[in-house]
């Protein structure tokens, strides 16, 4: 098969890791009898200093056009702290996802057995945690009016979902539970906000359509707190963006893989991959970065957006000999032997 | 000195907690010489059994007219998974919290040197931790706008913030910090949120009023995961109330004292006291509930509300002492001996 793959490597270590994810896909290409064409395009601070903003309409003829995309991470600190910056590389990436119809956010949180003591929880917490979170992506608080009134001294964001957005969001989550252990927990606050009760309502009147599905609800606050006391005790979750947000991220503490840890976004035309880590400015050009999660995010690429799950497999399976073998950054290498960036790429591709 | 103070028991095992808290209080005024007129007051499910409404208008009458409330828990099964329920128990709450002007909850989690294996946590990552999150209770997305059009289809929330309500709270932060680390973080979502940039330039632009505060902003997303990594980092944290809902439950389970966190809510002219912990239906009436957190709470009214740390301390060091004999709960016994709810609340009533 032929794929265009449009390549955001984006700021920080984003170029470094997207270069190994590059590498080892070609690895996987050249085994399995594929041809891949990268379409590389700029985004995030990169973007922004080179053409003056962070999601240039080039950027997103590329996306547009391309099989899948993958990305690296972005974020500068030249542009943290400055509540004034008029031009903000978040703001690409919440127009990218906008644009591209990304509106399912798929987090997954799953253990390695080799890495459990890198976690903060105890080990009898963890074991056998494996869960997946759908965030939706393109509504809500973040995409609502915002702005100012009374001369700058009220700010204000709506947050808004209508119930098609809740059941495009809701009906991946359900298909993904029938794939998985047929179990969903639906995350809201619908004891307090309007726009929950409508997610309740609506994952309910949805029930019927999946008998075999057992449904949860379970409000956001509650939630925080049972992800770092039972984990192993969820498998799908599904919620808003702006909990999705939080959540996500204190999961990905969890297993004490973070590096690890791929995602996808996923909207009716295109699907997005990347790690969940960010741009790591201090480790820039360093040769330091962790690289697995990026190209861990391209196995994920093979199989939800090419539906080729020996060849994501193929990943996997290298990812876990290189820990099995040691073959890892300064992160994972507990003090001992550690490899760069470029060295664990060279492995993993000679290793596919 | 004389006190009047509003006892709302509320639901499930509120009152059986409630109880303990007022014989312990009882024995620390009698040590000290004070008065404690108790003026009960209906207030959550039990109050819309008995007359219709969840915060009725003679409840708020006792409490605005108290020195201090001391609060239960409030919260019955009856009223879950029911998104068209017209009457609720958390309506009540968040009446009260608007109508006696509560803006600022105080929840500090600390740790028990002899519970720390209780927690999800390990050991070296939860030594030492002793935070406090102020969270703005009385503005946000709780009490904006909200509501349906298109015939149901859409819902929205407004959230809101004037740059007075980030004063007053913020302005609470500072001066905590002062009597503390002199450390303060911001938790915001500054990069997505127009009310996230009001929160932000408002505590900077008073970080000239308190220049011996050393001032962080981390998203909140962010926080979500540092606090599970390393919550011993954190001394001060402030927020916005939807983001303190979930951060602050996230917090408590972090000591693995959650059945021992007490709670403030501080207003202009009164502040309210309460467990962290919720109405435990399961436990209702069976004489096993911890009644150490509102005991605890109580403690924390003494030393806020009326000014008396001798009080307060009196209070904890009790509390101290039982853990330390063993004179617990089942929840903290670890399948050796456990006492009742009541005989808990005996002891430390008789050993203040
Ligand atoms: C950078 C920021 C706008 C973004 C978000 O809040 O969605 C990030 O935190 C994420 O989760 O991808
Ligand atoms: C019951 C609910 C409305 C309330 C809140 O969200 O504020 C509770 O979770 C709390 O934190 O006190």
């Amino acid at each position: 098969m032929k794929f265009n793959i449009a390549l955001l490597a984006g700021d920080g270590i984003g170029p470094e890791v997207i270069d190994q994810a590059v590498k080892v896909s070609d690895a996987v290409a050249n085994k399995f009898g594929h041809e891949i064409t990268w379409k590389p395009a700029l985004t995030g601070a990169a973007a922004i200093d080179a053409v003056g903003e962070p999601y240039p309409d080039e950027t997103h003829d590329v996306c547009a056009n391309a099989d899948a995309v993958l990305f690296g991470a972005i974020g500068h600190p030249k542009f943290d702290n400055d509540p004034s910056a008029q031009v903000r590389p978040e703001q690409g990436l919440l127009k990218m996802r906008k644009k591209l119809g990304l509106f399912a956010n798929v987090r997954p949180t799953f253990t390695f057995p080799s890495l459990l003591d890198k976690s903060p929880l105890k080990q009898e917490r963890i074991e056998g945690t494996d869960l997946v979170f759908l965030r939706e992506l393109t509504g809500g608080i973040y995409f609502g009016e915002k702005g100012r009134r009374d001369d700058g001294e009220t700010a204000y964001d709506n947050c808004v979902y209508t119930r098609a957005e809740v059941q495009r969001l809701a009906k991946k989550g359900f298909e993904l539970a029938m794939t998985r252990s047929k179990k969903l927990c639906c995350v809201d606050k619908a004891n307090v906000l309007e726009t929950s009760r409508l997610w309740r309502e609506t994952v309910q009147a949805m029930e019927k359509d999946y008998p075999e599905v057992e449904v949860s609800y379970e409000f956001v606050d509650a939630v925080a707190m049972r992800l770092v006391q039972w984990p192993n005790e969820y498998d799908v979750l599904i919620t808003e963006n702006l909990f999705g947000d939080i959540l996500t991220d204190e999961a990905s503490v969890i297993s004490g893989s973070m590096g690890l840890m791929p995602s996808a976004s996923m909207g009716a035309d295109i699907a997005l991959f990347e790690p969940i880590h960010g741009s790591y400015p201090q480790a820039t050009g360093l040769n330091i970065a962790n690289p697995m999660a990026t190209i861990l995010s391209a196995a994920m690429m093979f199989e939800t957006a090419f539906n080729l799950p020996e060849e994501g497999k193929a990943i996997r399976d290298a990812v876990n000999r290189a820990l099995a073998e040691g073959i890892v950054t300064e992160d994972l290498a507990d003090g001992g032997k550690s490899y760069g960036t470029k060295e664990v790429g060279d492995w993993l591709a000679s290793n596919i």
